[in-house]
């Protein structure tokens, strides 16, 4: 027995490369993501009520892990990459039906373009992922405090300090004038919640302190090096890249 | 676009109709449900280190009611049944995709007959509902004990009391004498959870308290009658159901 699932929209983000993306959702609140439902949902009915929650889930396809399959063990990031757990006691992209979960907060709809649009927030999801289902999060049902959460028990510390060159300042000064096609309010702020989630693989850890790691975020390529001995992220270099523009052609003109 | 998604298994559960299974997780807790995992994943391996985790999400298809397809707006019990809410504002089982999802306590995985078996509990799920995806509960990230949830703020209420007429504590303390196949405990607890979420259709409230409404659980016929005005449940009325020999079958050679 198989079933057959579409796409009710899309995600546009300001993740456009696996790399960098927080590894859970609400570690980046300032990060802002737009639903644009598929044009079988026509007026803001389908959302009627929503705006009574803060919260909603959003189920997703890792579209991009997806061709990849599944294994039935998987090494999470949170065992420093070495210990194996069950695909289904992690939350692994890799696994069978490539099925994402994800909590982000709610700001709302409205009809952008003829079709609806939802605002959400924090969500860790790359740019132009396939959501195939919207819920409200419901406290009394969804939320468990008191849940024993395995390898997964504490938030994940982020004890890193940022530093900003002066390339990278005056970078960020000249973008907080312009209106952001992604809907980041603080660009320095989103910057130093990425970074300080320390996306580096496990391996690449403890290296020398001069080796640069570079993402696009934003629209914007973002260089920075990590001191492991002094805790200190500096970012060295942010640049526009070009997919900037084609993002702001794809928010106009939603296909 | 599309994508096929494969059961990962299949639920047995308490719950044979519709009519009287929860509104939500977690307010049966007495409810016991047997995971059997497909073929696919041959060993406990795929679940290995989940036994850290005191809840998972169940990920899985509205299969009963797939094929009734959805509609933009629906009307949320808690509402009355009349006012209606966006599908995407509800956690209706009408709804695009019949995805559904439901956190459960997680009571630990076993080989049965050469197949990978979990025990929940607290499920919301008719008897052999397909399951398409399971993850750990992690409590830093799912839980959002602080989140507006509109309509649904509270859990509800369940001031109802309840008793068991004669008949029907004989035929409990006849079933507390055997094991069950359901893994219930206490019977007259689990139906009591049961009937205390009043499981009548918000039109048929408030109807005249000789009406008799019965339910099947956990293979019994379950007959009750209901007094508005005084807010007192009672059980007329307990039953064996063929059900439950072929339910017996069922658990003894999983197909």
């Amino acid at each position: 027995m198989h079933y057959q699932i579409t796409p009710i929209g899309v995600i546009s983000t300001p993740y456009h490369e696996k790399f960098a993306i927080p590894r859970q959702p609400n570690l980046v609140p300032e990060a802002i993501g737009r639903i644009t439902l598929d044009k079988s949902f026509t007026d803001l009915d389908c959302v009627r009520g929503l705006d009574g929650f803060s919260h909603i889930w959003l189920e997703f396809i890792f579209h991009e892990t997806l061709a990849q399959g599944w294994k039935p063990t998987v090494r999470p990031p949170r065992l420093g990459g070495n210990e194996r757990v069950g695909v289904f006691a992690s939350r692994s992209t890799f696994r069978p039906n490539g099925l994402g979960l994800s909590v982000v907060t709610y700001h709302g709809a409205e009809m952008v373009n003829g079709r609806v649009q939802l605002t959400v927030a924090g969500m860790d999801l790359l740019d132009k992922t396939p959501i195939v289902d919207i819920k409200p999060y419901i406290a009394y049902v969804d939320s468990q405090p008191q849940a024993r959460s395995g390898y997964a028990q504490e938030r994940p510390e982020t004890d890193f300090s940022i530093e900003f060159s002066e390339q990278a300042q005056n970078k960020l000064k000249a973008l907080q004038l312009a209106e952001s096609p992604y809907g980041i309010s603080d660009y320095t702020r989103f910057i130093s919640e990425v970074l300080k989630q320390d996306p580096r693989p496990s391996y690449q850890k403890n290296r020398s302190p001069e080796r640069e790691y570079g993402v696009n975020l934003a629209g914007l390529n973002v260089c920075w090096q990590v001191d492991d001995a002094t805790k200190a992220i500096t970012v060295t270099k942010i640049e526009s890249s070009k997919i900037e523009d084609s993002k702001i052609e794809d928010r106009s003109a939603p296909s």
